[in-house]
């Protein structure tokens, strides 16, 4: 048990929870010990796409505010602090709230890292395994050791990971574990052990927040220099970048030539358009790549009847590896965090966006 | 490139290899540079369940044997290590050189763990992600969601070993890097820092061979003993334990029932006499457990048609996850690493078999 220490200085803000989640009477109660004079609000909003406007009476006085959807700036005049539960700000980047450089934004990064580097390293283990051919053969019900496929296990084989944020850490991490050579890239370079850190919030017992497992650091924003990574001989290629105008079909036929000579496993589980789809369905027909494990697609959804779906050696889900029971407790644990950056009980918030770069 | 110190201890000995491998010109040559004097003779046998003795001019001198099948004892009264290319010495067991105490048998023990672990580790994911449910939607060509299907990821879960050998401490390795809890079990105790460690061979990278993961220890022979392990609200149990007259059935109804409490997922790498075969089925259908991997069988090979193919939650492999391209290379490790003991340059050898014990 936390030793909780009262602290006035969040006395008259109006907390405001829009969130998915059923009010948690519970933690309420805690942080209202913790925070005298502070007003929480909670209201439970459905998954939708469509947002609705809450009724006035919910937003008057907000000074912070939890959010799932964007909500209008003209009735929030006072917040001065956004929590996303999502990892960037896509929905909010026309709203002027966004716009105001008075309100820090917050982001839930961090809280999906677990469960989709789990889906990663478990997809990378069913293919190297060959787990789906078994299960094909357990509904036969008969016992026959198929030797013929190929098996694989991964110590000393090499993980690349494009974009070494939440996720691609804990990547790392599993990797490591596994007894697999870590290669990392990134935008900017990462050449001190303090520029390899990570400030954002980490599920306890995961990830790499102090940047230590990668062997060797790449870095740069030219399809060059990405082309230098892929060429390093990759058994493994994790993409966990951004989507950005410079990563769009960062990966098409060119690099998917550079990724035959070791004929690298493709994992994508940040955006379909990473992925040129024409081009990487002609990469597995032609066996260039050993296979790929695709939780995001292009276009996405991917139309019924697609010929991604059946092309060789692919695994696809409907983008749902982030998906967890624990979602939200995790997303309790960043608002605590930054409750106390707000109350000056810390010096600073974690996840704060740049608003610039957009994540 | 490691520098080779030339040694003559070994000048006179006979190296027999027996093996499924081909011919390694170049490692042989690496070993007689080494080993000056040293007789080197290669077989390269057929992977049978049936051994054919060889020639008698192939055995004749033999000091040192690294045999994948068992021999005639009065062609080889010579010898004096006999190196296993298996973990257990089943098929040795009624051969007068096993008997000889002046025989000195090792395992393989340790180059089998990285494949078997990630079998365990990938069945788990996989289940927990529930892959199988999106491959057989990934048939059908469609972008759906599938919101019932319970995803759950793995920190902060508890995952239970029982029997703590290299398998075991590459399991925890995992567990570990996922974020679990590990908790060991073994049957003699290990209260100190040296009880923990494992001086098997151990593939580079992988295991634990200090034993510094579990949190807690549990040890003991009885069904008792097991029995308040598997009370300890374990979410995932691995089943790493050699198979004995203590372990034959170790996981009936009563323990089935145990583990009803957390609905523990149940994983079997071990030998298919360990679980009854009737109480699993049971335990599915009911849903006492969450699901269960199962690379072994009772009985083994698994019948046509046997209703263990078919309860819920079952994913079954046909003994293959030792399995893994890389097997000949690790054993070869283990031989070099024994002919360093062999010639005096190391003060032991590692694997060595306790005739007593089995294992």
């Amino acid at each position: 048990m936390v030793t909780i220490t009262p602290t006035s200085s969040l006395a008259g803000d109006v907390l405001l929870f829009e969130v998915p989640a059923p009010r948690d009477e519970k933690w309420i109660a805690q942080l209202q010990e913790r925070y005298p004079g502070l007003e929480i609000r909670w209201h439970t909003s459905e998954l939708t796409m469509m947002p609705k406007p809450l009724p006035d009476e919910v937003y008057d006085g907000v000074t912070l505010l939890v959010g799932f959807m964007p909500h209008p700036a003209e009735k929030l005049p006072k917040v001065r602090y956004v929590q996303l539960m999502s990892a960037g700000a896509d929905r909010w980047t026309t709203n002027d709230l966004y716009k105001n450089p008075n309100v820090t934004f917050c982001t839930a990064n961090g809280t999906h890292a677990p469960q989709i580097a789990e889906w990663v390293i478990g997809t990378w283990l069913m293919a190297n395994h060959q787990f789906l051919s078994y299960a094909e053969q357990q509904k036969k019900a008969t016992w026959n050791r198929q030797p013929s496929l190929h098996i694989e296990d991964s110590p000393g084989l090499r993980m690349g990971i494009l974009g070494y944020g939440a996720i691609g850490r804990h990547c790392a991490r599993l990797g490591q574990a596994l007894g697999m050579e870590v290669y990392a890239y990134t935008r900017r370079e990462k050449a001190t052990p303090e520029a390899r850190k990570d400030d954002s919030y980490v599920v306890p017992g995961t990830g790499d927040p102090d940047g230590l497992i990668p062997v060797k650091w790449y870095h740069g924003s030219s399809k060059e220099s990405i082309n230098e990574f892929l060429a390093q001989d990759l058994d493994l290629l994790v993409i966990s970048l951004p989507l950005t105008d410079a990563t769009k079909y960062i990966i098409s036929k060119e690099q998917f030539d550079i990724l035959a000579k070791k004929k690298t496993f493709v994992s994508n589980i940040a955006r379909g358009q990473h992925i040129n789809s024409d081009d990487l369905i002609e990469a597995l027909k032609e066996g260039k790549i050993r296979g790929a494990a695709l939780d995001v697609a292009d276009p996405e959804p991917l139309t019924d009847g697609h010929p991604l779906w059946s092309a060789p050696n692919v695994f696809i889900t409907p983008h749902v590896s982030w998906q967890t029971p624990h979602l939200f407790q995790r997303i309790q644990a960043v608002v605590e965090r930054n409750l106390e950056g707000l109350s000056g009980q810390k010096p600073t918030l974690i996840n704060v966006m740049n608003k610039t770069h957009g994540y």
